[in-house]
């Protein structure tokens, strides 16, 4: 018989009259009747299979090892790569090459804990960070675990998504949510942490008063662009070839300027009209006659979509010393860089590769919606019973979507 | 016959269809009429002497250099460190040493341009940097121009404040104000770019979703937390051992934390209870049982007092690996630091001295209030004519006040 | 019966023609034969106790866990801390509050590793780590392991040192040493490790052709000289209250400054006359007639002692803008901190406690001696069975010493 | 009649009994006598034409302006720029538009000074600094002053260049040499300043037994051969395609690796083979059995050719989270980036354009050759008079050269 982790609680550890977080013990042999109630909902979960197929199929409810928890999924994030890797069937590297569950941007509710679990117990509402590194590679050693080559990221091949009911999941990476915080918004920490991972990388070049250009305006485009904001940078510009998303960008930033991108023109004709926002006269003029108005071109040029003509623009757009963050993934090789214009202008082109260390900052960022809210981004909610659905609308151009979020609002007893 | 500086405009220099900026050219013959209606005003100024007296006095209207503008200052905003030289005589090495002009927080109109000035003309509304560096130092040559050792700062002895009407100043240090910003909002910038200059100096420590602390909540420290704020830092706590500026503290920036200074405590046990609102639990606990609340304490802490017991609680009170920054100044030796534990906790101790390179920023930021709001910080406004009613408000214990600024409305006819 | 660790070698992995380090398994049930020949030799420690008494006494030779090795401690450095332990019982919070053995500077061979171990085998020559951190705690994640607070420090109570002749030690952090580099060059590499360590942490300020000060010619002082040098620092001046160690400096590199410190004079003038050497005026004449001799001071101090009065020099030393790191360790509280002169030059004040990824960038500097070498530093060298004889010579004044080490030369049969 | 500047010397400057710098004064009226010297040696100079012809003609000796210094050029190396200007009359943006005098790595002799100088006297023998910045734009505010778009750069048109025997320039880019430098090496500051700005620009990146690898071993990837080796790092690896010129920088640096570029392969091909130099294993190995070798990859590569392949080769030969530090300058536009790589293994790409606030550190590394030894990198000397020939034999690849300089020996009298 399969048994569910059991919880034990000790008494309450204390010093000097502090009482610290329970410590937690677990035995592998009692808990049956809560395995034997979630048995009861199933535990459906969204597959892809090589040949390009999805498909909602019953599964098993996972046993949490020591250092994991079992975790009730409430909501989860359909990204970009989803998409990819269902139509595609790959992401550089990263192949479907067996039948797998998708979803990486998720948050729960904590069922019950491994015997080696101390951050979070059961009851706990969190958001869920989906790769669990190795620990042990020189990159985790060096913090910086986004690059660990041993990582176990859910959602991508073999390792299985969060798109089902129940998933087990290393606690280290469950952050507990504030109760001021939705599971919407819990799942909306993933995308918002590419962007502040690249925000961290730029090394404080962000910043208040500093003006920013954002290239692309898709979720994560969105969410730099939101992010920036609230890092303080003024004036801040938008670029997309889709008109309808800079309307929408303006909803979210206010006063933000927008570029609708013309694929007929030349990056280096998108760029004069890009720094034309800022203020910035044109490069012949400013070299004619020296002003100050390079100075107001942006210092900082967050590059969402990975498509080689804006990676290009971004190049052209940026001030002299500046940096181009290029967040956005696109072809494993690209052509027509302007070598020698980076040279020239000692810009720099800098890159991530997802993310360490942000979930912290995100949920404080999002915690109560002041320093940055990012609800407007979710324009769609689908049940899990539905995440086919979900998928076929985001794929569908006719409806057009910025986030939309799979949710299981399934009562489960603990 | 003294005549002013006149300005003949060019015309506008085209190229390729693109209008640039007038150059302006300026001869020392014709503009008499300028200063003779200037004269009728007179330029009264607020003097202070080296036996501690302040007056407003008549002055000379001054004649600007070919680099200079003559400028109408609309408002000056007074600072802590007026008050010092006024009744102490001096703030470190800065000694009244004669009778000076006081006042380095100006914003202004332009009324004439000297002959090699190209980038206000008469007419901008400016905000104006009080100091004027040599540009010839190896500190200057590296962008480091507020540790010029020979810079010409306003109001600091010898060197003639702004608390006057008229003023000449050297046009690179005029910063072009937005319609969109008054000339209060403008006289904030120079107070605003204390702070800016001190959260560039932490090179992107303060960031979004991580904490903060700022320690004094005068003129300075809300500034500091406002930036803070507009910088995504969060959550934010602020100490004071006044609890109408705590409470004024939480109207600029809802939701901020506030802690009330006890002198009758250690600064060991004052940073336990300052941890303690981060969700930190006290530091023995968290060696008993090691938990992950450490990371929760402010990984800066933005020190505003300059005050020997309050720099003391700030190094106590950062997170391991953080960073104190110190603004305030204050005595010149200082005792009592807890060596070993910033040692142990590589806690580094930093200082900057005034600002380069932060009215852009300082401006873009408070254009039209969108990243960051002062406007709370004016409690009282005079005219120039009260200026010297105005210092000693700012000297009288009994009426409360933050940010005093003296403003002169007399409509000048360029 | 208790047995050590068996190691059976498997088939080395090949792919594609290239051939992988072979995967070590290990058994503890058969290599009775290796424990039993080691038995043999004993395992003698040296142990200080909290009545500041020392003394040579048999230990039980350790059993590897799956994740140590069992390594022959083939020599190991005494440290000042050391000494401390054993006159005063205790450095800041570390205190002697038993018996323990003492050493934390070894290098050594390896003679049988645990099941899980893949780094090293049986017979590799290594330089030790001597602290095993959590890898659990947010800094340990952070990359920041040096300030992990639940690390395990060999020779700091209650973990044993390395002053004896078998350990066991997590093998991660044993270093592979290149046949070139001798035991005693291995165990230099942890007083080498605290020098990198604060380099690494200057950011880059101390370069080639670059000015810098090492305050201290004590044996971490001369490795702040040595790697200061081989990094390309230049000039160099360093400080000591001694002229035989400023003579022995100038051996270890030549062409460098010194300055011999008399504690009759007061910092500010000991830092005009260090200045002077750098070719620095007088700081007054420097205002007087603004020059670039300021420009020569030096940007990075490195303070190797620790003492109040070195620290304050330091501060008065250091060019503008500059940063005084401080890697020695002193009293708990420091008075007299020249706070203003810190501040209005922004000068940093940063500090170290020990050391993260400093290992390999040490053997690979001291390698074959070509970036660097220490090997005169090594004054004295004792068996393992005088360690008590060498402790006695460290404390003697009228025997000069700068590192003693201890050795042991017994031949093991692995 | 024209007339040279005269130099009248002001008493000493005293100060507490330390003698200032002699304030020189000048007037333009009275040392007729040194230019009438001056004419009898003529100024003949190598210029350039449009139409690809080099010619030593004679020259006006131009008359210092009160900011410039009169200069006798004692050296000047030939740059593999001025062959670029020679044959095919432009670099980038930078064209050969009317005939113009070659030469920006110079060092001389202090003839006269004009009526402002301060840091030199006649006498002094100096490294001169190429290009005169504007002193005005943002860029020079920043300390960033190699990015100024309005910089005077000797040797690139319109600016007359340093092959000529008198040339006037401002004097703040005039370097003292110290007695025990000789011209020689004071011209050899101009290719190591470009190669010290780069490693400054890395941040702290190269540094003590720090791997790095080096792309090119013409002139520029010597010296950074060189200069990386001067700052420790460790181990050091250079490539070309010329068997030759990596056997002499096996004499600049014994113990480089090296590696012999060969075009058949591809970019990832030789990456893999330059990796395994550094004891890397191959990538694939490395995914399937995790080791740590990936460690031992160089983490800053300085590539030093400009040429695509090698940019390429570079970007898969960087260790993760490692820079990509573009030296050389190239094409225009650069394919076949490999875009997905850099941005998985979050590697930076960056450039630099010249140089700023590089020929004190400079300067000081080279002096006695103690930190920096480039001598044997001079492989062949030319008399002025002999100019044309010089660059004959650059151009000539039956005679392999690395570092030719023009050198004029004429004694001057002051």
């Amino acid at each position: 018989m399969t048994s569910a982790v059991a919880i034990t609680v000790d008494p309450a550890v204390e010093l000097n009259g502090h009482t610290l977080k329970r410590k937690k013990t677990a035995t592998h042999s009692t808990n049956d009747t809560l395995m034997e109630r979630l048995r009861k909902h199933g535990n459906p979960a969204l597959h892809v299979t090589p040949d390009h197929k999805i498909e909602l199929l019953p599964t098993e409810i996972p046993t949490p090892s020591p250092q994991e928890a079992l975790v009730h999924v409430r909501c989860t994030g359909i990204c970009g790569s989803d998409m990819h890797l269902w139509h595609r069937g790959s992401i550089g590297p990263l192949v479907v090459d067996r039948a797998c569950i998708l979803g990486h941007e998720p948050s729960g509710v904590v069922l019950a804990v491994g015997s080696e679990v101390v951050n979070v117990q059961p009851g706990d509402r969190v958001a869920i960070e989906p790769g669990v590194p190795c620990r042990k590679c020189w990159l985790c050693e060096a913090g910086k675990y986004n690059l660990c080559e041993d990582v176990k990221f859910a959602g991508v091949c073999p390792f299985a998504g969060t798109i089902r009911r129940f998933i087990a999941h290393d606690a280290r990476y469950l952050h507990k949510l504030p109760d001021s915080m939705t599971f919407a918004q819990g799942a909306l920490v993933e995308p918002l942490s590419v962007v502040l991972h690249a925000i961290k990388q730029c090394g404080g070049s962000i910043g208040i008063g500093r003006p920013a250009l954002i290239c692309g305006a898709g979720p994560i485009g969105l969410c730099a662009l939101a992010a920036a904001r609230a890092t303080g940078a003024w004036p801040l510009v938008i670029t997309d070839v889709d008109q309808a998303k800079l309307d929408f960008a303006r909803q979210i930033v206010p006063g933000v300027g927008t570029y609708l991108v013309d694929m007929a023109k030349t990056p280096a004709q998108g760029s004069e009209e890009i720094r034309s926002l800022y203020g910035c006269g044109p490069r012949e003029l400013e070299r004619a006659v020296p002003s100050k108005t390079e100075y107001n071109a942006p210092s900082t040029v967050l590059e969402c979509t990975g498509i080689e003509s804006s990676v290009v623009t971004a190049a052209y757009s940026c001030r002299r010393n500046g940096t181009v963050m290029v967040i956005g993934v696109g072809r494993s090789i690209m052509n027509n860089l302007p070598f020698m214009h980076l040279s020239l202008a000692e810009i720099g082109l800098r890159f991530i590769n997802r993310y360490s260390d942000t979930w912290p900052a995100g949920i404080n960022a999002l915690a109560g919606g002041q320093v940055l809210n990012l609800d407007a981004l979710v324009t769609h909610t689908f049940p899990l019973e539905q995440a086919v659905e979900a998928m076929n609308l985001c794929a569908d151009p006719a409806t057009p979507s910025i986030k939309v979020q799979i949710v299981d609002d399934v009562e489960i007893e603990i």
